[in-house]
This record gives structure tokens, sequence and C-alpha cells, in this order.
């Protein structure tokens, strides 16, 4: 028993260098950037208390677990921004050999489970998966139109890009992907901050 | 309904504020101390993977609410150290103040229920209270005992305090106090930062 404890208090001190992989994306007074374990505890609690928003009946657990673990392999892999497409070209190889050393800390039925929802989480046919990737997106949207724009007017990005990065989000939830587009995505051309490459009418 | 929505996105902007609360424990590489939102992240993490450790069964989606949510009150009452005896005399009462306030935010049944679970939560008194008190100590032991104590030691804290604010951790579950009392607090006592008042045999 204590050696499986071992292996598991092994494995939480391993994802404490979670705190430490930076995102792009802006608290929501703007003063600084957020990390990838306050980015999935902030989801997190969005998901459970959104999760009647999600198109499909889903299992809130292993929503939740994969939200809290689908960062682990920036540890080694670093955080690809969204709009970065050099590095979203290499993302996939870095991500998979990261999976397979961090899952892989965990020998017994553990590590195969948490590995397996990492795969269910990029392969997005699931409820869960669907429903945790839209909330991926929805969080930052979020934020972004809260730090008044600022991560859109660092990258000079484009409203196309973020339509497109947000092509699955309705997959989860068609009513939580309207209201961001109303409320995040309209608020962020109005602004001038979010370059209106297909003339969204604001 | 966007009305519930307006009201949800408005406290998930509110609670980013939890991003900023500091603690006094280190992350694991002693580099710089962690927030109330990775805290509840770590936590959460752990809860779902050491459930079967807890001394009940346990509604495992009620306990990750819970851990998710508990510090929240941080936001307007400010994280009392566990060993500040000044400071933990008026803690109940701001944080009673800042729990209306706070989730009050929230006028559907959603709110209520939040305001309930984090009563519950300061009762423990049901196992899933337990539990998650449990690991709110042993998550902070795990990243002292890490960070080569440095927290014990920035505190002088004496080892008869530790054991003080650990008398419910075995509540929770007694396997876990075992494994942290023997790994972390024995660790803390071998080093000479946590000071052995109490004449513990390491």
């Amino acid at each position: 028993m204590d050696s499986e404890l071992d292996e598991l208090f092994s494995f939480f001190r391993e994802i404490d260098k979670e705190k430490k992989i930076g995102r792009q994306t802006y608290l929501a007074d703007g003063e600084r950037k957020e990390n990838d374990a306050e980015h999935a505890w902030h989801m997190a609690v969005m998901a459970l208390l959104l999760k009647e928003y999600a198109n499909e009946d889903v299992d809130i657990v292993k929503v939740i677990l994969m939200i809290l673990m689908h960062d682990v392999v920036e540890i080694d892999a670093g955080d690809t921004y969204a709009y970065d497409e050099d590095g979203k070209k290499t993302q996939r190889e870095r991500e998979e050999k990261a999976a397979d050393r961090i899952y892989g800390l965990l020998k017994s039925e553990k590590g195969s489970y948490l590995r397996g929802l990492w795969e269910e989480f990029e392969e997005r046919k699931t409820p869960e998966a669907k429903f945790a990737r839209c909330l991926d997106n929805v969080q930052p949207l979020m934020l972004n139109a809260a730090s008044d724009c600022k991560a859109w007017e660092e990258h000079n990005t484009k409203v196309s890009q973020v339509m497109e990065r947000n092509k699955i989000t309705k997959d989860g939830s068609e009513t939580l992907w309207e209201y961001a587009f109303e409320n995040f995505i309209k608020k962020g051309i109005r602004s001038g901050k979010l370059i209106n490459d297909m003339n969204i009418e604001v």
C-alpha cells in the first residue's frame, strides 16, 4: 500500500510544476497572465456550475478529472499559444512524449486511466471531451474580454483566428458558445482590439 | 436564461481574484509561495486520485466542489496562516461576511447551495467535509516537506502546533494522516526546521 502512496505523492509533487507553466491569457484585472493550474481550477468550477448547459448529459466526474489534468503535458511540452501556427505543428509530438513520461510515473491502472482520459480530451468525440474542450475555449474568451482584450491586442489577433479555434466550442454547448460569441468576441471587435477581418456586425 | 448566465459569469470573474490570494506554503521547488487557486487545483487532483483512502465512502462531486470553492471567502477575508493565533480570533467573522457577499452574487439556488457547502466544510461533520479538510492539511504538509521545510523554518514552527492543527486530519483518512506524519512531519523534525517540542522520535 505504501508503495502506491509513494507513487501517487511523487506524481502530486511532479504536477506541482504546472503552477509555473504560463499561459497567454491575462487575469480578469489584466495585471498578470495566468498559469495552467489556475486555468484548470477556474474551468473546473465553471464545469460544475454550468453542466446543465452542456448539449448532452455528461459524467461530471470524468469532465472534472479531464479538465484538472488536461494541461499536465505542458510541464514538458510547454504552452502552445492558440494562434501560434508554427508551434502547433510540433505540439502533438511534444505532448505525446510528455504524456508517456508524466502519466508513466503512475504504474498502477490510475496512470493508464489518466493517459486515456487525456487522449479522449484530445480526440473530442465523447460528450465529456466536447464539454471540457468547450470550457477550455470559453474560460479564456471570458478573461480576454474582462481584461480589456489585452491578450488579443498584444498578438494582433484577427477574429477569423478566434472563430477558427472556436469551431468546436458549440459541440460542447450551443448555449455557451452563443453567449461567448455575443458577450466576449463581439466586445473584442467593438473595442477594436480584435481585428474584424470577417466584417462581423456588432 | 441569459440573466442566469450573466450572474454566473459575473461570479466566475469575481472568483478570478482567488488567483491573487497568497498562501504561506511554498511550491515544491521552493521558488515562490502558492496561491489559493493553485492550492485548490492541487487538492482537487489529490481528492480524485486518493478517494479510496477516505475513512468513509464519499460523494466525490461534493468533495470536489467543496475543495474548489473553500477558499473563495479569502478574496475578502484574506488568508489566515495556520499558526497565526491572533488572526484566527477574527477569522470566522471575516469569513462569514465574505461568504454573504460572494455567494450572494448568485441569486439562484446555486448561491445558497455553495454557501451551504462552505458551512459544511467549516463544520467538518460529514464524510465529505472530513475528507476535504484532511486534504486541506495533507497538501501543504507535502509541499512543506518537498520545499526543504522553508515555510516551517520561516515561522519558527513547533511540531506541537502542527500536531494541534492536524488533530482533525485522521478524521478524513487514517491512512493519509499516518503517511503524512511518517513522511512529511518526521522529515521536518529530522531537518531541524520544525522545532521538536514534543520529543517525537524520528
